[in-house]
């Protein structure tokens, strides 16, 4: 018979066991600390209709998985969460309770070209609060991403608050006139800042829409000033209550955590055209090359792609694959079950069962045999497996218990002494 | 704006917190349990070339989402994790140690018609352990099945046992000539055992392959027969070395059980074509209806679609939303963090921030109320939403606690004091 090519598609990744453990070890904590915020977890559907997701603006919608079912009709698989949960919002709006807490995790899909660390389905970890537009929202926000990043051991890290509305008013006063399209490309370029800096954000600026490279410059100066916000107020009185929120916002969290781990910055902008109030990224301090850790904002319009009211959310993303990658340098290989539990052939079976189980029921990890080995073979796979002991039943009634990392060897008469030396607790001095 | 009407896709589910929370815990419980077994989770992509995927036979190469992507190729979404296994093991021969254990949960596609309980999309939950044909490797299975269904508590349950190849010596024995189309006719019709009884399967089997009825019913006494093992015993060694095999592996099971787990059931056929040996179901006894929530079984030959070496593998699958069903029966609503926390509007946010992650940090879930509502408004929505308690900050030192299921309220002047209460432990007597 013809073999088939066993390939997996182009952009898209097997992930094995001893990263998966760290993910899902991580996306558990995610889960349980979201839990302690009262942020219930939803799932939705992998596949929508293409018009759920697609026309909102960006590289999006030509990079997205398309085609048509078998009942004909037009599909794509999301590309993120938050359309899907603006959806189901919009959707069942008048029976879910708003206020909503969500938290989603699940795999989403890109169309393009895969580069290194860049896949075509990925995990996503979004929580958003819909329905209300409170700075009470938005202080939960920020201080869940100070807990989480807490809570997953990351290191020293900071939170870059900005502010759309904010940002929107400077660029009213200093770059007059643009169009919808001009203001985003603006933000497109201060994006930027972090990676090419002041001078070359400005002549972007003033190669991509027309104002001049004076006037982008001052635009950019004004962004990146700490005293920003204090030279914005007294201009309007609406412009002046967005300004005291935002800065109550960053002085509550601040307080909440006894630090300051949250950092007025204005020229965060987050490229994505859907935010409307407070965005924010977050960096490690020990891992600034990773860039944002996890990020969101404010988006009061997503709603209204569907429903004539406007239902206001803010949330945040959190970068699984990026924390990931802070949190596994310089790891080792480790095995899944810590022990590992082999038996002599004239040993039965069944005393191997009952070991393993008696070893599980007391917490321990253990991977049972399934495969004939001689002795120094056992050993061997140990060894390169990453398994912290050996159990070995040579007899049944002499059961050998290996360090691996010191190779300490103990032996045992029964189960019962393995088990105790094993499970009780150090003498006390 | 024309707005978008916001639909799911027929056959699809939106699963919201409440469900998806039990559904979270399930998993992570399994998760843990497997690693105890040392089985480490692999994540493969949930789209794969058409090719790996189709022509195993069923039903299933008509129930498949199958597109051609954005690089013209021919693609599918998954619609189990066994084959996307296969390919992963082939793709990596040679790299992945074997036997290798391994779990896998994520979510698989089937276009098929849509019918209560029955989704387009939906979760699978597999284990298998690859690379070794060995008694050991069966038991191993068997175990783990006990142990997770004892970890889920989800009552009294029977694993049923059968063996694929000593069906074949008796379908050889009692109705030869058959070949594999027949076959595979026989096998769906043994399947429907547990739901027509063994005249309509007699019946079933005359009227799909050339057999009388009267040969149908006999074959059907056979496999039904608690004694069809030591009937068969003696006609070729072969066959006697895999009943001895099989007879061992139960045993070792119930032994190490404690009680007898597992039952010998010769009519346990599963229809997917690619078992080779021991197959099972499991039944809750005080959920029959529910039909099978564990299956699985060894299926020898399934990595050979991709190479020249056989790789036999023996494995199962968790059926989560049977388990949940059983789980969540007589459960009530109940909010996901279980203190619910406002405050009065001349307490400062800061203040009720603080209290939270207070409680928060002692492991107390908090849902922080984030929008204005009258004070008999905030207790007729902790009412509902199904909180246990309600935190009331009346006043900077007047701190209300009332539990929702008595009505019972106390009061404190501090947040030291109220944590006090809430987390230390009961009193000695």
């Amino acid at each position: 018979m013809k073999k088939i090519k066993a390939q997996k598609l182009k952009g898209f990744m097997d992930v094995a066991p001893h990263e998966m453990r760290q993910k899902a070890a991580m996306m558990e904590k995610i889960r349980q600390v979201a839990e302690l915020f009262g942020f219930g977890i939803l799932s939705t559907p992998t596949l929508e209709y293409s018009e759920t997701l697609l026309g909102v603006g960006g590289e999006t919608d030509k990079q997205v998985f398309r085609f048509r079912d078998n009942g004909d009709r037009d599909v794509c698989l999301r590309f993120d969460l938050t359309l899907p949960l603006a959806r189901y919002i919009a959707e069942n709006y008048g029976k879910v309770p708003l206020p909503a807490k969500c938290l989603q995790m699940g795999n989403v899909f890109r169309a393009e070209k895969p580069q290194k660390g860049r896949y075509r389905e990925f995990t996503q970890c979004d929580l958003d609060i819909v329905g209300v537009d409170s700075m009470d929202a938005d202080v939960e926000v920020l201080v869940f991403v100070t807990q989480i990043l807490r809570a997953l051991q990351v290191g020293e890290f900071v939170v870059r608050v900005g502010n759309r509305s904010i940002l929107n008013a400077l660029q009213q006063q200093l770059l007059p006139g643009l169009d919808d399209a001009g203001w985003q490309s603006v933000l497109i370029a201060v994006d930027k800042l972090d990676k090419i800096g002041e001078d070359a954000v400005a002549q972007l600026i003033a190669d991509e829409v027309q104002v001049s490279r004076e006037d982008a410059a001052r635009f950019v100066a004004a962004i990146t000033d700490a005293n920003a916000l204090e030279q914005l107020l007294g201009k309007s009185a609406e412009l002046d209550a967005q300004i005291q929120r935002f800065t109550q916002t960053c002085q509550v969290v601040n307080q909440s955590a006894g630090e300051d781990v949250v950092k007025v910055d204005l020229s965060i902008a987050r490229g994505l055209g859907y935010y409307t109030g407070m965005v924010f990224e977050t960096n490690l301090l020990q891992h600034l090359s990773l860039g944002s850790v996890c990020s969101g904002g404010r988006y009061n319009g997503l709603v209204s792609r569907f429903l004539r009211d406007e239902v206001p959310c803010v949330g945040l993303s959190v970068g699984l694959s990026r924390l990931q990658a802070a949190l596994s340098e310089g790891q080792s290989a480790q095995s899944v079950a810590p022990i590992y539990l082999f038996r002599a052939e004239e040993v039965p079976l069944a005393q191997a069962v009952s070991l393993a189980a008696a070893l599980r029921a007391e917490g321990l990890g253990v991977d049972l045999s399934i495969k004939k080995r001689k002795l120094a073979q056992h050993f061997k796979h140990a060894d390169k497996a990453g398994f912290a002991q050996v159990i070995y039943l040579a007899a049944a009634e002499d059961i050998r218990c290996k360090q691996m990392s010191s190779g300490e060897e103990a032996s045992y008469a029964s189960a019962a002494a393995l088990l105790q030396d094993l499970v009780s607790p150090p003498a006390q001095p």
